[in-house]
């Protein structure tokens, strides 16, 4: 891929935004020590995001003598970014400003018999609509709209190409959104959305690479790699739920034997410790929330089942965390997702006791692992931050 | 990763240097058609590369009553560059001109009682005299020598961290060669010289993710993404030789267990081998190349054990490759090194089968699988490829 000078003027739009927004309030000579850019170059972009309305002058710093400096920052009034997280669950939407503080957000449940198609776009349309009115935001007023779903997705087509846990296959998603709803829509799926969210808001901010791994129903992991989201030749990479771990091992339901996600995903999870006492109170068969929820409070509890089935996933996890940790390097590795969340520093500490046993020595030590820091939702911020990066990339393509 | 102006600059100079030992002989005008850079640019850089000794003016093209245009070659009188590749039996040693033709090349033994650090350099040392000295070439007009050993390498440092079939700890490679030779030494390893070959000069070219699979007694990969070697934080990405394919499974050297590499490097294939027929008078106990070869022309000739053989190997490289497939995403995955080139076509057609089975739709559906197709040694072109790049990259930076 040979980079134009625009590629380069994109990314430094981003990292300017992602600055802007990190200091609340800022003068362009900050920008650009901050940054590295040239002044010229901080103040032609700050120029150009001024215009778009992202950016707002909010007054002048005194530079000791010289002429005063302008101070910017994100315009709160400069319109809305919406993200919506779509899981196997629940839609979960936020309506963000953009500095991407929330606004407001609506989370409606999805039941079981809900998998079809036509049954989650209805759930997303209402639940936005909501999520709009909550924050008192216009439809003129959206910039743009990021949705994330759960499996192989399409970017460029708004395609749902694929989603074992409903069974979907090439569901134009984006177009049926489009049919009600007259707003710039981008798809996804949770592992970039993540990685995104980690790049601008969390743990990924300056690093170059970076491995944000998604423990939910699902597992797959969200690669960012020379500071850029790695998205393959089919933006199907960080499919690590379904690489091998144990050869001819537990049957995965994306049709292979022994897949990681057999392990430690959240029925994985159950497996390992209905394995271990079949008859456990915390088991709660038909509610994987509620089985992980059961376990995190039996840990705390020092109950022994729940302490071993939770040495146990850790087992799982911390080898399939090392592999990753040698197979690409990265400079931080995130846990990131609900059941990561649930079982937090408990399942963090065991974790990283298995990679060190299990990782090579260099890359290891070079490997921070850490459990996602970001307050709320990270999935609808990555899913607005698509968003984001999309109206910043359209800059000057305009009329 | 703040990409700058000037790493554009370095991008588009291998770019044009790629198309130009590509063409042979051709006019500014068509490589600027050939990479999407505007005549001006391609002018500017091929007058540094002019300026270097890199390029030589070698004629006129008829411009069908223009101007006639400029023709421009690589210059074979520009200086060489040399490619050391170190293996765990071997040193080979290759001097090419600026177009990454060989001119010379000197291969030594290395014997199993030959691992200590003294003993590869003076071997290093003997066949590069060596080399150098058949392709009349005197020390002067080197350029750079590139060097790949087995293992972890801190390129910055030029010391080889790890080299597990060794045991290898912090060896200062460069440091001891550089005190017997004076010329520019760029240390790195197999799984980045192969994967910079192909790159430049094989399965690679004009793509964007890549994943190139060395076999030998090690196994590993090089990652290409973006258009650029992957080395992660440490130049430690690719060791997907040790990652987990068989949970509990067979020791590895590196200390875990059920390594991808105990079961498709060298000696996993004899282990694969023995398993099947202890006393298989294929099995050469001490010389890990004549059993490959002995497997391979069993196979030719049909015999059951070695079919079977190759068999069981190729379902443990076709899962490990399918985890590839699904993890990163890539366009083509290439099955290099020594132990791919002996058992080829054969090995290919099982281990395509298998990722067929094993690997997701969507990936499978992008991903090429093929075997090396670089004439003569990888590693020594993909070595001197380092050194050629760092010639490029130093353009500017001089006095």
């Amino acid at each position: 891929m040979r980079r134009t000078s625009r590629d380069i003027r994109v990314a430094n739009r981003f990292e300017v935004m992602r600055h802007i927004i990190a200091s609340a309030t800022v003068s362009r000579q900050q920008v650009a020590g901050l940054t590295g850019l040239s002044f010229a170059t901080v103040a032609n972009l700050v120029g150009e995001l001024l215009e778009l309305g992202l950016l707002v002058e909010v007054g002048y710093q005194d530079s000791g003598g010289g002429r005063p400096r302008g101070l910017i920052a994100v315009n709160p009034a400069g319109g809305v970014l919406v993200g919506v997280d779509v899981a196997e669950t629940y839609v979960h939407v936020e309506v963000f400003d953009p500095a991407l503080t929330v606004l407001a957000s609506v989370e409606e449940a999805l039941h079981p018999d809900e998998a079809r198609p036509e049954q989650v776009v209805a759930h997303i349309l209402s639940s936005l609509r909501g999520a709009l009115a909550r924050a008192g935001a216009p439809h003129e007023r959206v910039l743009g709209v990021g949705v994330s779903v759960p499996g192989q997705v399409d970017r460029e087509g708004g395609v749902s190409v694929f989603a074992p846990n409903w069974d979907w296959h090439d569901v134009p998603l984006r177009g049926m959104l489009a049919a009600s709803l007259d707003l710039p829509l981008y798809l996804d799926n949770p592992l970039r959305a993540c990685a995104v969210a980690e790049l601008w808001f969390g743990a990924g901010r300056g690093r170059d690479d970076v491995a944000v791994v998604n423990l939910g129903t699902g597992v797959g992991a969200g690669f960012v790699f020379g500071g850029a989201l790695h998205r393959g030749a089919t933006n199907s990479a960080g499919e690590w739920g379904h690489t091998t771990l144990v050869l001819d091992g537990r049957p995965c339901h994306c049709g292979s034997r022994g897949c990681v996600e057999a392990y430690v995903g959240a029925p994985g999870i159950m497996q390992n410790l209905r394995d271990l006492a079949p008859d456990s109170a915390m088991l709660h068969p038909q509610d994987q929330t509620a089985t992980i929820r059961a376990l995190a409070e039996g840990i705390a509890a020092g109950d022994p089942v729940a302490v071993k089935a939770l040495a146990e996933s850790a087992r799982y996890l911390g080898v399939a965390i090392a592999d990753l940790i040698n197979l690409v390097n990265p400079e931080v590795v995130v846990l990131s997702s609900w059941v990561a969340g649930l079982l937090g520093e408990p399942l963090l500490a065991e974790v990283r006791a298995v990679a060190a046993e299990r990782a090579l020595t260099r890359p290891l030590a070079a490997a921070e692992i850490t459990l996602c820091g970001i307050a709320g939702n990270p999935v609808s911020l990555g899913a607005a931050t698509f968003a984001l990066e999309q109206c910043l990339a359209g800059i000057g393509s305009r009329a």
